[in-house]
């Protein structure tokens, strides 16, 4: 983590820049690196079984965490992780969002359903930096800052999910100024549990006036207490049981003209909950990211370890077995899964930098390319990266043979836990979706096509370095050429994008990739046999997918 | 399941040719089928959830299945459905081994957990009757042979995964002619439970002189009760905690000194379990389309039920949403595992009805040509199937969204039972090395060029059959001219082939839906929406991982 920090994306330097940053040195960044594995070692990970296999448990409103998750929680808010990115003046340590990046990568290897609790906190701390009025901050914002009290973001309902421009939950003025809310939200990751003394959600719902669709919702603000320490009527009704992620109880919640503030503008809710669902989609992928790195170090380790079948050219004496690594099926299933950790590493925590130097740049040309990374590589790496950590961790959960699907390793429970990635903070097709048809089409694809250029431009010219910039490049005459004239043709049916989305969301995540590894190759320091087995393992087993994508977007265009 | 056995692979036909089942006729085999689906429907399916939930418990050596589990065991083998393939005189009915096959696709579907008990007994049947002493037939096979009392296979030992040429299990002749059998055999599914009032246990072990390897194993048969009541030193140590597949008791088994009988020559324990390997894989391979098709039948129903955002072209009044189905990124999911699961249909029933050949035909060119189909055919069945069984459902989970990682609706059951499959009787990888270095190296890929001749042969020249044709051809050219001649070079290392099995496997499984779709194509009546509608989800979304797997095994090859 650490080599692709500060060798590969040089970020001592690219922070060195900002003013805001100045003090983010190689020495800090390292303490701040190790401090946080320190912490999610001893304290964070070995709750992660239990939290499997005791979950959190519902009973007459209220959600017992499981073992040892409350203590853990007090102890990382207290030592000031949560704030760790939030500003000075709000209680925070100012550090940069790729720090806060990095720590939430470990927690998600760690421990996917503790982690997500504080998930969802600095989204909420911006959103109600940027949005809420000067009263409601003076109650809410340092406490969000800080970690004290959690928060939730309440937007899925019964009959809405992917479309919330169809929620229903209402909001009547009351005379002291606040809202009266009403109305049932479901899957709210956190909405009820007794890590800490209060909860803060945050809840989109329609004012009586409201007109339909997207542009009649407004954001509110209710808590689980008052400050006078009343109950507010915001109940958690049941939790769901689910394939995985049992440490985290994703709960009912139900809304009985429950008062609360309103956060920014009426009707422009989703504007303000805007902030908090792109950073989640960061997050995201860093969870597939850290439980692809979780479930790559198992079977890393039991390679090493176990000792199955002869291997061709093996070293094991008569009668005895090979090691598992040995073993060419194994070796391609390990070292594929290497080339999507260490190049997600690459393109999230470049992300995540973008989203520092778009804060503090001082420049706006500088900034508008920060924006443009951030807008368009976030929805690939949210969908490419969590259905990779599903799909990678089941094939290290191979690597186990019989034991792989045995609870014992705890291998299966990164399959488990890893499915609803996929699925939370817009499904993959969403960011698809996302990409092409709100984030290529409507500027005739000028914002990627920048990007394509800025990624080729970025290279030198070694041999993987050219490989991946005619790459970069025929895929932007691609685009130019083929997809966008046919797509905006007179007669292209509106369908047409839709059938494309998924392959094209797929393709831009493999020419990110071929990026990084030209990057990692050109980083001193990256000669070793763990670094060119890792990016042998991209080129031979991960890239050949791009070919196929391109076929099938072709095939598709030709209709 | 009936258009493609009786009106795509013509069964009543081809099976009229074998004086054994003159008289499968139509009818008869559509009342099979028919008898066979309204039991599964009626009396295995409403188990499943609690099959899962409740699963079979362990307690002091004794297993206890899920509710029901014991009464539909006992309706299905008084009612004869165990029987359905074995001969007249042992018991049996005497009918095809396809209709056998084709009740187990429904059962896995339906209840994979429960299924996994009379899962085994068909091989255990074909075992005992082929390889034990008239005697031990006298005492087993009728038993077996009804399913009145279930078997086992006890492969694998702690030490001993993939590889059983290290099994260490000691047999020691006793004075009256039996073996004292000990030993620790582990992931035994069905080694313990109360479902039968006898279990029927298969043992690979070593005698006291047997030479070191495969070579130096015999296969012995440890009942868990004697004739006189005893019960026998076999003893479920323990069941394991699973990812899924709960309703199937997965026990370590512990021998001591337990008394048993040789089944077959010393030293031919491998070869008289081979006959049993082989039928469970076939049979692994119809679970794993049994279970797609559950995975599908759910997703689709939902797709039809539910409403979700805005589809391009969609129908929805205004404030409403359309059908899940009417999405695009959804079409695709179904329309590509129905693609999979009609496919596999016709290749399995086809190897079933092989197998049925295989046994009664009168022409020796013939019987050869089945035995070729079905050596070649079931790795490919086996691997293929279940990694889309597993992968494929989790495909149709994502229809259901966030409902999806939900218990609720029985889809998240599915991903996490069909995951073993991709491991037991041989990981799929197992199943890749068996294709190529096994099957296909030895005899200079003889066997398997003959293999694709036929499929090409067997095709018409409508343009579905002529695109299936020229890639099976381009394909023996590519085995015949590229891969044959690189890997049997001087210079090759002996690693090559096991780096290609992989891509190999996949690129006949691939091959064999090619000329699959293109006999469906073929058959009156398959040109309405539903059949046109999964056959060109497999051109669009299925087909392009063959160039995929051919362009990686270039670049293998180039070295």
């Amino acid at each position: 983590m650490a080599f692709v920090l500060q060798s590969v994306l040089q970020a001592p330097q690219q922070l060195g820049a900002l003013p805001a940053h100045a003090e983010a040195d190689t020495d800090l960044m390292q303490q701040v690196l190790e401090e946080s594995g320190k912490f999610v070692a001893e304290v964070v990970a070995p709750l992660n079984r239990d939290g499997d296999e005791i979950g959190a448990q519902w009973k007459d409103g209220a959600v017992t965490m499981p073992p040892g998750f409350r203590d853990a929680y007090q102890a990382f808010w207290q030592a000031g992780w949560p704030a760790l990115a939030c500003a000075p003046e709000d209680g925070g340590q100012g550090l940069p969002a790729v720090l806060e990046a990095m720590l939430y990568e470990m927690l998600s290897a760690a421990n996917h359903g503790w982690t997500m609790a504080p998930g969802l906190l600095h989204g909420a701390y911006e959103c109600i930096k940027h949005h809420a009025s000067d009263e409601l901050k003076a109650r809410y914002l340092e406490k969000v800052a800080t970690g004290e009290w959690l928060a939730t973001m309440c937007l899925t309902e019964p009959h809405a999910g992917s479309d919330l421009g169809l929620c229903r939950t209402k909001a009547v003025p009351l005379p002291d100024g606040r809202y009266a809310l009403s109305g049932t939200k479901i899957f709210i990751s956190g909405g009820e549990h007794d890590l800490t003394d209060n909860i803060v959600h945050l809840v989109l719902a329609r004012l009586p006036d409201a007109p339909p669709g997207p542009k009649g919702l407004s954001l509110f603000l209710v808590p689980k207490f008052y400050e006078d320490g009343t109950r507010s009527a915001a109940v958690c009704e049941r939790i769901e049981e689910k394939m995985g992620l049992h440490g985290s109880p994703t709960c009912v919640m139900r809304f009985d003209e429950a008062p609360g503030w309103i956060v920014g503008e009426p009707g422009k809710g989703l504007n303000a909950m805007f902030v908090m669902m792109n950073a989640a989609r960061l997050h995201v992928g860093l969870q597939g990211i850290g439980l692809l790195e979780a479930a790559w170090q198992k079977a890393d380790a039991y390679s090493k370890e176990r000792r199955q079948m002869r291997a061709p050219g093996g070293t094991a004496k008569a009668g005895e077995a090979d090691f598992i690594e040995q073993h060419p099926a194994m070796r391609r299933i390990l070292d594929a899964q290497r080339a999507w950790i260490d190049a997600g590493r690459v393109v999230a925590y470049r992300t995540a930098l973008e989203l520092d130097i778009l804060k503090h740049h001082g420049d706006a040309a500088r900034r508008e390319a920060a924006s443009r990374w951030c807008t368009l590589v976030t929805p690939v790496l949210k969908a490419a990266w969590t259905d990779q950590a599903f799909h990678g961790a089941s094939a290290c959960l191979q690597v186990f043979g019989g034991h792989g699907f045995v609870r014992e390793w705890g291998i299966e429970q990164i399959v488990r836990d890893s499915r609803v990635a996929m699925i939370y903070e817009g499904t993959n097709e969403i960011q698809a979706i996302d990409l092409l048809l709100r984030k290529t089409l409507p500027d005739g694809g000028a914002a990627l096509l920048t990007l394509l250029g800025e990624l080729s431009a970025d290279l030198g010219s070694d041999e993987q370095a050219v490989r991946a910039k005619s790459q970069l490049d025929g895929f932007a005459s691609f685009l130019r050429e083929r997809l966008l004239p046919r797509v905006t043709a007179k007669d292209a049916t509106a369908d047409l994008p839709h059938w494309l989305a998924d392959d094209f969301l797929r393709a831009v995540a493999l020419l990110l990739m071929a990026w990084a590894w030209a990057r990692i190759g050109a980083t001193p320091g990256a000669d070793t046999a763990r670094w060119q087995a890792a990016r042998a393992g991209f080129w031979r087993w991960v890239w050949p997918e791009f070919g196929m994508r391109v076929a099938m977007m072709e095939s598709t265009l030709a209709g």
